[in-house]
């Protein structure tokens, strides 16, 4: 019996849509288990810019601190990506939020519903059995060195920089949930090209002397983005960049039949941050049809990371497990071949989840 | 009737296995149609290093500015990536003859031989007909920024730059490409975050104002990971930047089956140089199983972009199709549920390739 406070922030596009129905998973979770969880709303985003200027106003940033958790949507709009020279991005409050908060870990568990093993471009056979826990770090890369222009405007130039200490807090959490699972870890650099690739190498070598019961390989990206599609079950744990964990995790939601259905949860120094991997999908925004299981998996991690709540985690799972077998679908995980596939709306599958909880 | 000089260099692991194989296909090549191919070879490397210290000796630079094209086959050693702090590196040498031979276009195409359906892990269905071409961006990017170490060594950095002209000139091969094709043009970066893919993205929307009968779409690099497993049918031709291109190319090898069938042409301001897109592979090295219908598909490409012989890519071409439909096959695309494939090594299938010639 807990009492927490849950700050949504639903951003742009089908987050709106998708963490609604996230709140109400958690809201059903609270009343069966006992647990007085309260909510607050919180803006960023394009959202944010329209409303007060700022990606990330620091209202949101004050709340983001005090709360016990936040449940996050998606940042992004297509008026931002064609237009490269805009100054204020709705990107921007994302990566402060992530800076600010040193959410330095980002989880994206990429397991198979063995419901969904159709779904997927990739032959089940090569499938089935796959469960690959990525982790991203958050905070450093070129996603945060210096960047801009020189030479009137015709260069551009991103640095990209990586100190121990970074390399090494995500590269401990790596090997600590290794160890709680098949103990085999894959480090992801390109240290045949890059400097902070090669020190990132040095650093995985070091921290790998201290788990000496896990297995440690090191891969190039280019390798490993071939790799995942070629045999995903060779992976256990993959540790890699920020840059490179946006390219390959994006990539391994194939191995999860959809991006739809992938959850991460984002941890270090302070509050947690849980979102699905998918974006902001303007494309399908307002049309009722986004498909919220990402956003009820992430309020799942939530409840197991942030408030060790397994139990509470595990019904969450389960009854997503039973809507798929049902058979109730989203559009973005129906199997053509399967004409017994019902497909239901975003809210629509929300209900059935709370149904089987 | 041509005479023509070609520049054998096989560098490190299996390259030396394929380009032989490569080598002899030209050989036929030149008799049947009555060429006159005269052949050098030259050291790069980890094989270049151990001979002379350094991994691309001047007399190689040389060698290869004076001949006509190179056919290339792979640099790497294990040596160098368990070692990070390694000065020397054979990759110093394949990156130091992109730059100083001006090659900055590298092209890989994508397509999968019919044959090849069921090498894939990706589903048949999803597959068919697939046929992308790449454009990756080879002389500038992170690969080529100042790198280095700061704080006592306790923190990496790498630059990445971009300048407009080095955009521009690539955006144009590539926009030249898809008007002799379906003409799609996706333009692949991280314009959401990164400052060179914003200039990369303003550089394609103006050079796309010169070809308005080429549809042009902008992807971010992680979307595009998650689509091309998903629905590799979407793209044509697609162009991006060298990092970029190095991990989304290895990717798309599944799309074609498998890498062992990948070749590219890296083209620029001279002679151009055509490899498979596998590496060194040091893991099979002197087994006699490598694959060497990559190096025999860069031999085609060389006999096409490099000396304008059409008809004599063709007949290559056609004749990797034929030993195909034939059942012959390395092991990495051999298919399990196939029993009537004959599984050949290295040379046997390069002679295969030679009778269908
Ligand atoms: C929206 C974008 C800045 C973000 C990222 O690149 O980190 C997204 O792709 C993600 O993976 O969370
Ligand atoms: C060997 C390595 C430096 C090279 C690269 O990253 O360019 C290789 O992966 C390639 O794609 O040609």
């Amino acid at each position: 019996m807990a009492s927490k406070h849950i700050l949504i922030v639903p951003g742009d596009g089908i987050g709106q849509e998708v963490t609604a129905v996230g709140k109400k998973v958690l809201d059903k979770i609270a009343a069966k288990f006992g647990h007085t969880f309260s909510y607050d709303e919180a803006l960023i985003g394009h959202v944010a810019i329209e409303a007060t200027g700022n990606p990330l106003p620091d209202e949101s940033l004050e709340k983001m601190r005090k709360s016990d958790a936040v449940l996050f949507g998606a940042v992004g709009h297509p008026k931002y990506d064609n237009d490269p020279s805009a100054k204020v991005r709705p990107e921007q409050g994302l990566l402060k939020m992530r800076k600010e908060l040193g959410l330095y870990a980002n989880l994206r568990p990429i397991k198979l519903f063995d419901e969904l093993l159709g779904a997927s471009s990739i032959k089940p056979e090569i499938l089935k059995g796959a469960d690959i826990l990525f982790f991203r770090e958050l905070t450093g890369d070129i996603y945060f060195g210096e960047k801009g222009r020189k030479n009137n405007g015709d260069t551009a130039y991103d640095i990209a920089e990586y100190s121990r200490f970074e390399v090494e807090r995500i590269a401990r959490k790596a090997f600590e949930a290794a160890r709680t699972r098949r103990k085999k870890l894959c480090s992801v650099d390109k240290a045949n090209v890059i400097e902070t690739s090669r020190l990132w190498r040095e650093v995985i070598q070091k921290v790998a002397k201290e788990y000496p019961d896990v297995e440690v390989e090191h891969q190039f990206v280019d390798a490993t983005a071939m790799l995942l599609i070629k045999d995903p079950r060779r992976f256990d744990v993959v540790v890699t960049a920020n840059l490179f964990g946006d390219i390959l995790t994006d990539e391994a939601s194939q191995i999860a039949g959809s991006m739809g259905m992938l959850a991460s949860a984002s941890i270090g120094d302070g509050t947690g941050v849980y979102e699905p991997i998918h974006g902001s999908a303007h494309d399908i925004t307002g049309k009722g049809v986004a498909n919220p299981l990402a956003s009820i998996l992430s309020a799942a991690l939530l409840l197991d990371i942030s408030f060790g709540m397994k139990a509470e985690s595990e019904a969450v799972i389960s009854a997503v497990d039973k809507v798929l077998k049902a058979g109730f679908r989203t559009r973005d995980i129906a199997d053509a071949q399967t004409p017994a596939h019902k497909i239901l709306g975003t809210e629509a599958i929300g209900e059935e989840v709370l149904k089987f909880l």
